[in-house]
Order: structure tokens, then sequence, then C-alpha cells
């Protein structure tokens, strides 16, 4: 099948249903980043393109990718869209919506009925990084340098909590 | 296009992610059939026949469809997805969920972005029946003989509010 | 019946209840206008001015109106009470509330009774727009000019959506 | 104006959107009753009897109403748009509905904009009997028998409250 | 009983939890003052002043204070506590609260239990400025001359709505 | 202060709104019983005895009363009343409502301002359960043979939980 | 570290806060069966069994874990609580509590702060299937012959979703 | 067992899931300075800090803690984790999160399963001030000078409720 997108792809690809979406989603980009996981940056509307995301999912598998991070914001249908087009894992952010603060994005894309599983993160900018370090910890399943990277980083996290609330 | 679709249509397509919408929807098929109103009734999930609602929505307008009702709960994303996909009129009826009782179902279908709109109805029963009334009224626009039978629907409906609490 | 409301009338009525809605109406005109379809705009509300809208909605058809745009805010009776006074469709969007940020506006207009039906869109600017979008699908079913101008714009969004995340 | 309601109406009235309110709003009733406030009963929608609504809002005042009681469920407008009509106090019931357990009624009869009161009690049997009360006390202000009777009912509501937790 | 408050008072009593809420109940104030109803304002904290409510809720209706208007957020418990303690009709205005937008104000005055009425408003100042003027009506049932200056207050209401969007 | 309350009291006293509220607050009752803590059951209304509620309240201290747990369902001011008349700790229990499930219940419990608190423990049954172990390890903190007790139930508590899914 | 867990032990563990989440979960273990994926299942309560949950949690990747699905209700701390304590891929499934109906077990689990991720599930049994399919998508991106019965699975299910909506 | 937590320890813990919660969980300790308690103040993340939550919770009781204070956002696990891990009273103050306002925060904390009591005050700068009151409240049990000081702090509060709602 011909496909506009990379291939072979990179083992992550991250992408939103609209620029606007950015901001929020580079927090997954950036957990991707320092855990040294390639990954491919993308926007793709279900609603807008559908016909580009349905060449993305379907050929998704065929170009290497392994997991698919995906975030919209309001009736989010991305993430869901995107799971019922390919086998590979799939991993939802919701994003903070105008007047429902996500709680819209959230229950679009989390409520999926059984068979077509979405991993979904919290709302916003915690959860596009959560969906990337949940990512690197599914691709360390195979991969014992990213394992070793993955421990490393978790350890450093809890040094770096501090003991006292002020300076 | 080659589809399974029929060719030509009736002008009403009521459509539903489940079987088990059905007892919901019948009741837009009911008002439907009160108003004289040809349909065709289908069972199209997003998630677990991608393809089929492809075809179904870009095939749509071709074989004459007119207007079509989607039905569907939790994570909905069928009335937006087949709105995404065709520029015929789409009206969305939130089917009541297990644990959130259709607040899920509702705003996953309400909230769509700038672009891509899908009428919505209320969640459950009284939502699928006034699709079909709102599909009636927005073939009555160019069938004069609908109107009519609309208008009468309409005077009957007035009338028929008893004025005492019991009989 | 003697009216207030241009008569003959153009085919989209866009009302509100204040003219503190009009920042998020004026995207259903903007809509409309991208699509060259002919509109009329008013303040009409369902509390403080009853009589300029049963005016409205009882001399609506008559006056050649065949969609209605209705917005409002809070406890909004403003679209579900011009269903029930007219025949033709009428599409509601829930305008942003101060304290709870659009969901009782939103509540008040989709959860209609049986009978009534109001074809709801998204909360805010995005429902507004789409509530032009929807009329105008509506109205191109028997306008075949309107509907290859749609067809365009439709095309024109989908193509309009970049690949990438930032410039 | 000719009016299909009693004229004169005794001091309270007590509407409702449907017959299916009726079992909730019959506690409004009976708190009436039980203070020996007479009363007048009626099915009035606003939506499936817009007609029937105004006749009696617009006539209320004239044909002696003092307080009026509405109870509605959904998107529920009937206290709203008789608050709208008429300058009588208007006491609203919401009346728990199927999917969203009355806070669609709630919010859809609280929310009113400023300019229109309706004064909102409890969602369900609670909030009708407080209704009925809450017209007795309005009433009992120019009225010395009912006040009395009022306070009586009061002292014995207190003492009817048992201290123990079981007989 | 000899009590810290206005003997006699003004018709309409005004009071809120905190200083805080001034900004909001001001808006009853407003309303009452335009429709020529004297009043008096107070801050009585049903936590913090529990005596205080006390004494003033017990004392009222021989004060001759006719309605009581109680606004407070958060756990609102002044509107309610103040019904219990009193057989005067007590309207409640939920004041919008810092992390939860006034839906727990709301909760907490609306939802009282049957035997003890309190007619709610909508949150923030809208509720605030219709609790004056359905205290106002209120009074209005013996009192011809506000009846007068309600019926041209709503009368100057209903058109001063403007007609246009814009000026 | 003469009081219909026993003086002197056990160390946890155990009001409710409602002889209705009884089967979710015997939970707290068994929890105390299971420990060996004495207590005294009481239905206390804070809005159809606020009499009665102020005595108990103010007298509590005097009395000997340690620890205070309080439950109420919908508009629930019981907790928050008696933490305004009692320096004792106050434990509070949102009883599930009919309508809102205990929602409204909790909010109106666990928002108090400032000042003012209320423990507020989960909706229900399990919340009164605990209500009955949270007020057990405040009295343990000077009770070395309560806190013995507690140490036991609660190790107990760990070992009876089985490893397997079903037997 | 000496363990009470199987040591090895099979790729995917299901555990849940109490044997009540059997119900619910069993639907996870049931699509593990049908793809052929070996599981481990056990009670492990994060508050009633603070021990075994970090042996659990700790032990597991050294003990061949893979994926674990983690299912609790109302405040859900356990599904966050092992993702804390390891760095395996956590998958977490809401189970429907009494009275807030899961949305408090959702946010409960979905919520988790930057840092430490969860991929969460529907509420309820669909959550509970879902989490099965999705472990062993995560499994199949390294085991080629799981990801073809996944492929065979989901090619069975999209054939097996009727066209029609009745026999 | 070695502790990094100082022993002898100060009545009150005040700890906190993230130095980002202190602006509101100051607001405790105040509450504790004015009313002559001591504390000791922590950051003790549940999720990134899981081993330093388990020495902190495990040895409290040892160190001589009487009352524990803990405040989290989002999916707030550590109060509840911290009542799994020791018998000592522990309060919950919901921090106010991003994007949900703390609704996620309080359902988090509030709704425990029967066994492990979190005494959960309200969202927020209220909610921590609070719980450094009930704290208060709890040791004065058997501290006659701080019960002294805490009836002079109410006393100083009640008085310092102004009257008047402007100066």
């Amino acid at each position: 099948m011909a496909t506009r997108f990379p291939d072979p792809s990179p083992p992550v690809a991250v992408i939103m249903g609209s620029r606007s979406d950015w901001p929020t989603m580079q927090h997954a980009t950036e957990a991707l980043d320092a855990l040294g996981v390639a990954h491919d940056t993308r926007v793709i509307s279900a609603h807008r393109t559908p016909d580009r995301m349905v060449d993305f999912a379907r050929s998704a598998k065929a170009r290497g990718v392994k997991v698919i991070i995906a975030g919209a914001g309001g009736a989010a249908h991305l993430p869901g869209m995107v799971a019922s087009l390919t086998e590979l894992p799939v991993l939802g952010v919701p994003v903070k919506s105008k007047a429902l603060k996500g709680l819209d994005s959230l229950l679009s894309i989390v409520q999926m009925p059984g068979g077509v599983p979405v991993g979904t993160l919290a709302v916003g900018e915690a959860g596009a990084r959560n969906a990337g370090l949940l990512a690197a910890s599914i691709l360390a399943l195979s991969d014992t340098g990213l394992a070793d990277r993955l421990t490393a980083w978790r350890a450093g996290q809890s040094d770096s909590v501090p003991d006292s609330v002020e300076d």
C-alpha cells in the first residue's frame, strides 16, 4: 500500500488531532527523547483528515511502528479510531478542552467498548509525558538497553524529589 | 465504488454501533414510520467494523441517502466519524451506558470540533425518537406531503396531552 | 399574522438569547457566509421577550425560513421553546456559561423530551460554527450549487490540516 | 382573555409537564392539603402544548392565582417559561430523569438568567413537598390563619423526629 | 428575646456567610432598590457565628421581616439552617466557589430534605439578582404599589432587549 | 445547661439526620463495637430539630463526648453545623441520596469553609465504617489498650484478605 | 528477595483489590485465554495488604512478569501504587463503585501525575476485557505467534458483527 | 528500624506529594502555628518516592507522631496509602488540580474502602487550614492547654466576623 508516512518508521508514532495539541503532546516526545526512544510526530485529524488517519493506522505495523501515542480534545475520536484500524498498542492522551476542561476528552477516549482497547493517560501535560514513559516501558520489554535507561531514569526521578518544602 | 449497502437507498439511514442499541434506536424508526418516511436500518460499528463504516459513509450520498441517524454508547465515535466521511446531515443519538448513564455517550457525540457537525439529540429513547422527527423535518423542507403529515402529527401530539393529572 | 420579522426571510435565521452570545454565535454566521448561505441575525430572549419569541417562531415557516439556529446559555430555553413553536429544523448552540462552563447550557438544550427535537452542537464557538455547517448541509439537500460549494469547502478543510506539528 | 383555566382559581396552581410527573408532584399537593391551602392541578407541557402554557401563565394573575408550582424533567423549560410570562412567584421542581437522574432537570430550572427568577427546590419528591410548603409560607405572609397552621405543622414535624434510631 | 438585629426590620433581609460574598449579593440589593423594596443587609456565618444566626432567624418574623435572602458558597449551610429556624420564606443564592465553581454551593443549598424548603436561585450574580426579584414578587402579592412597579419593570426589561446583535 | 442527652456520655456520639440513615450508620457502630469503644446513638436533624442539635453540640464536650460522628444525606448540614457548635473533632459521613447518589451529600459535608473542619469519609457504608475506625484511632492516642486492640484488628484485617480470587 | 508469588511467573499478572472485583476482572482473563496468553490471578489490596502489594510489585520484573493488569474501585490506588513500584507496563481497570458508579475509580486511576504512568481502560467489564487485549497486543510485539492469533481474533470480531438489527 | 525522619518527631506531620502543593499546604501549618502545635513538614511522593513513604508511615507512630496531614492532587494516593501503613489518624487535603479543579483529588482521597479511613477536608486552602484545626482538636482531647487555646481561637474567630458587608 502506498503511504505518505515514513517507511521504515521509528518505533513510536506520536500523532495528534490538531496543531493546537502540540504544546501538550510535546511532553510525550520529551519523555521519549530523555529515554533515547526514536519517534515520528504528525498532525492527523480523525474528523478533518479521515483518509490520512486510515492510511496512517493501516500501514503503521508494516512500517515498523510498535506503539502509537494519540492525543486529542473534545469529542476525541482519534485514539479509538486508530485502535480500531491497527492491532498495535494505542495510548490515548486527553487534551484539555476549553469549556469542559478535558472531561469530554477523557470520557471520549477511555470509555471504549470491549474489543478495541486504548490505554488512556491523564488529561493534559502529565498524561502526555506518561504516554511517552509507558511507550518506553512497553518497548523496554524486548530492549535491555532501554530497560536499563528506564531503570536509571526512574531512580533519578526518585532521587530528585526534595525532602523539604522550600529551598 | 462497489458497496454492500442498498443502491438506491431510502432517504434515511438509521445505523447503530451494536445490536444492543436497537431497543433504543427503534424509537427513531417508529417516528419515521409514523410520518411515512422510508428508512434503512443497519448495525455498523466504528470500532469493530471500521471498513464497513467507511464504505457506508463514503457511498451514502451517491446511493441517495439524505439524512443519517447514528446511535452509539460509551466512547461513541460512530456519529462523528460518519460525519467526517460524508457531507450529508448526521444526527447523533447517545445511547445510555452502563456505568456513566450516557454522560460519556453524550459528550463523545456532541463535543465535535469545528468543521464536522453532528446534530445531537437527548440520551436514550427520547433522543432516538427525536432524531426520527428531526430527520423528517429536514426532508419536509422539500416534500410538501411530508410537511403536511408532520404538521398533522404535531397538532395531534398537542391535542393528546391530557389536561388532568389522572383519568 | 403581522410580524416584526422580515418577510420574506433568508433561509437561515440565527437567533440568540442575548447580545453577549454574539461573540460565540458569529462563528455560525461566518460559516454560513463562507458557503454563501443568506441569513438573518436577531436577539430574541425566551425569558425576557417571550412574545417576540412566539412571533418569530410561529411566523418563521411562512416567512420562508428553512432552518433556525438558536444559541443560549445557562438555563437555555430558547432552542427548545422555538422548536415547540415551529416544525422547522432547529439547531441549538450551548453558549459557555460563567459558573458551570456550559454544562448547564448543554443539558438544557440537548435533553429535550420525545416529540420536540433540537439538533444540538458543541458548547461554544466550535458548536456555533458547526451549526452553520449543519444548516448548510441541510439546505444543500435541495440546492446543488450549495452542495458543490460544501464539497469544495470540506476538501479545502482536509487539505489545510498541516502534516507537521510546527512550521 | 378567554381561557380554558378556572376563573377564579385557587391561590396555588400546581402544573407539570407530563402525567408521568404526577407521582412526584403529588407530594406538593399533599403538603398543601395538610396546611389547608386550596390548589388546582394541571398537565401543561412547555414543548408539546406551548399555547396552553401561554394561556395559563398570561391569565394566572387575573384569575387569582398567587403562587405557581411547576414540575418538569430533562430539559425542563416549564418553570422558567411560565416565569417569563407572569410576574407571580414561580417555584420549580426538578423531576428525576431516566439517564441523568435529574441533574439535567435541576440545571435547566435553576440556572435562569438575571431578570426572570424561579425559586428552585430539590430534585424529586422532597422538592415537590417543599414547593408546597414554600408556597404556603408565602401565602402565610398575608393569612394569619395559615401562618398559625404552618407554625403548628412545623412544631409537629420537630416533635415527630424520634430520638432513637430504632423503635 | 433580646436581639442585636433591628426591630422593626425592613421586609427583606439579605444575609451572607462572608464579606467576600458581597460582590455577588449586592446584585440582590440592587434589584430590591430598583423596585423600591426596603432591605437590611448583614454578614452572618452559619459556621463561624452560629449564635448570631440563631438569634437572627428566630427573631426575624417578630421583627417584621417577610422574606430572607441568604447567600453562601462551598458547603453552604446558611440558607438551609435559617430555613430550619423560621417559617418565613427563605431564598438561597449559591455563591461561586473557587475550586468547584459553585456546584458545591448549589447542591448544598437546593437539595434540602422534605420539610424545610429553600427556594434556590442560580449560581452567582444572576441568582442574586433574581433572589431580589423573587422577593419582590412575593411581597407584591399584598402590595399593589409594588405589583405595579414590578409590572413596569418587567415591561421595561422586555423593551430593553435589542433586536440586533450589534449597535 | 439542662440537656436531654446522657451526662456523662460515652466517648463517641453517633448521630444522624434521619432514621433512614441508620442502615448506613450502623456500620460505624459495628466498627466501634468490634474495637470495644462505647458509644451513644441518636437521631438529630439539623433541619427538623435545630434546637435538639444546638443542645446536643453545645453540651457534648462537658458531657464527656470526645469524638462526634455525624451522618446525613442530600443537603447534609448536620456534620458542619455540629462542628460550628463544638470544638470536638467531628467526622462526617455522606449518606447516599436518591437522585444524585450521594454527590450532593459529599460536597455538602466536605467543602467546609476555613475555620470549621469536618473530617469527611466516603459516601455510604464504607464511610460509616471508616468513621468508626477513625474515631477509634483518635481515642487510641491516649488509650494504650485501645491502641493494642486497633493494632490487632488491623493485622487481622490484612490476614483475612484472601490471595486467590475464588475459594 | 523472598516472595510469596510464583517464580517464574506467567507473562501477565491480573491483580485486583478485592474478591468482589473478580466478576469484573474475569473478563480480562477470558480475553487472555482466548488469545492463549498465560496469566496469574491474585487478590492484592493496596490498602489492606500494603506489604503484599510491595512484595508483588517489587519482585514482578525479576519473576518474569511482563505486563500487570490491576483492577480496583472507589479510591482505587492499586494500579498507581504498583506502577510506582515497578517499571513494567501497568494497565488499570476502574471497577464500577456503588455510589458514584465508577467515576471515582476512573479518576483515581487515570489522573496519575507525570512520571508514573498507568494505561487506563474503561469502567467495568469492557475495560477489563480491553486490558486483556491490550496486554496481548503489547506481548505480540515480540511474539509473532501471538501476533498472528491477535490478527485472527480481530478479523473474527469484525466478521461477527451482524449487519441487521435483529435475527 | 533506621529512618531518615526525625526521632522523636513533633506530634503533627504535614506531608505533601510535591513542592507545588506547598502554597496550599502551608495553610495547615499556619493554623498549627496559631494554636502552638509543633509540626514537621516534608515532601513525600507516593508515586515517585514510594520507599520514602513506607519508611515515613511505618515509623511515624514509634517516632511520636500523633496525627498525619497529607495533601496531594490528581490521582491523590498519598493520604490513603499512608493510612494503610499506620494506625495513626490521617487527615487528607485534596489539592486543586489543573484540569479537573480538584474533583479528581477529592474523590481519590475521600472514597476509601471500608477498613482504612482518611478524614478528608475541603479542596484547596480552606481544606489545608481545616486539617490543621482538626489535628489540633484531636490533640486537644488530651492536652488541656491546647484545648484552652483552641477555645479562645474559636471565640476570636466568631468575634472577628463583621456584621456589616462593608467597612
